[in-house]
């Protein structure tokens, strides 16, 4: 028996957090048993990696030190966590996996995409999400939920600049259009509840297994 | 002016940390400023890094996790210490470099050395050694001076096993086979006295300029 693997993909300020909590009940409902993770981190050794690359005094990591940081984190995590969930046939919920990568450090640093695939595939050995959920906002919209945010700190990634948001933001559309068939684009700029129901939605559609007792 | 780029590579207890201490006083004559350095390590991040690759009770890690870490440990002292002492005409030394993740990672560990070499030359853009001193030592020689040294801690990889070891000095020699130009092989089973002259031998000869006023 396999497993469903799940990413929420987006730029900061789409909702992921926040529409992966509010998913959660739903999905409890079905067959499967859920687990629900984050990148960077997820395992202790995954965390430790995490708290390198967003210390907000390591300004002076290079863009490449911390493209592959989190690609270490990846691996690990994959290995330790997801993995081994989806060998016991749970459902996985993600927040961020490779996109991130290919959307932050290669079309937001201008690192180039190819190694960033490149990069992806050594961590992965080739696995990929059977669903992305790209939560798309505009940047104006999605830095102003960021930096009003109440329960929610300002790490050190959050404070670079607009024109960098706006190059993950096109980055994310692009991937999305190369991947017709992983991803499905969600209006993040809608309520959080509107998000919330499209979420779900388009999970119950693509897995009505999980949903029929 | 460009400065001297030196690195020491050799299996555990091949004397390294030692002989790069050793030919100190006689580099110190020449006309160049000298900068010591090790990996992984060598910067506040790299550091950081470092730690998380050797502790004692980090047994989960992956060893593609592993070779990722120290790749991004090599990016980051490269940036932040390694060319800008090349750039102002220093001799940098530096303790272990590209060819101990192939070594290790690559023919110690099984992970294919063309994904290692691939990896080096991402986080180097290119930049190799002027001249690598490889200090060479059969494998029992190695790990007896690892377990009795004094002044030396057990680390988590030097309780991988002897077979590993034997991959590792296996694979040395063979880079050192492929790359004649840059490597010399120096017979660290002899008294450390022996190798620090045979070391400050090829270093004299191979940058005379740098020792005559």
């Amino acid at each position: 028996m396999n497993g469903i693997f799940i990413s929420l993909e987006g730029p900061d300020g789409a909702g992921k957090t926040t529409v992966l909590k509010n998913i959660l009940p739903t999905l409890e409902e079905g067959n499967r048993n859920i687990i629900t993770t984050r990148e960077p981190g997820g395992s202790r050794i995954a965390e430790e990696i995490r708290e390198i690359i967003l210390a907000p005094e390591n300004t002076a990591i290079d863009g490449k030190t911390e493209l592959l940081l989190y690609i270490a984190a990846r691996r690990q995590h994959l290995n330790e966590k997801v993995k081994p969930a989806l060998a016991q046939g749970d459902i996985v919920l993600v927040d961020r996996f490779i996109d991130s990568s290919v959307a932050y450090q290669g079309y937001g640093r201008g690192i180039d995409v190819e190694s960033v695939d490149w990069l992806n595939n050594f961590a992965t050995d080739g696995l990929k999400p059977d669903l992305t959920l790209y939560l798309d906002v505009d940047t104006e919209t999605g830095l102003k939920r960021v930096m009003t945010g109440a329960n929610r700190e300002i790490n050190r990634l959050d404070l670079e600049k607009e024109e960098m948001h706006q190059k993950v933001r096109q980055g994310y559309l692009k991937i999305a259009a190369e991947n017709p068939d992983r991803f499905v684009t969600i209006d993040a700029s809608k309520s959080i509840d509107e998000v919330t129901q499209a979420a779900i939605d388009v999970i119950k559609e693509r897995f009505p297994d999980n949903f029929t007792k």
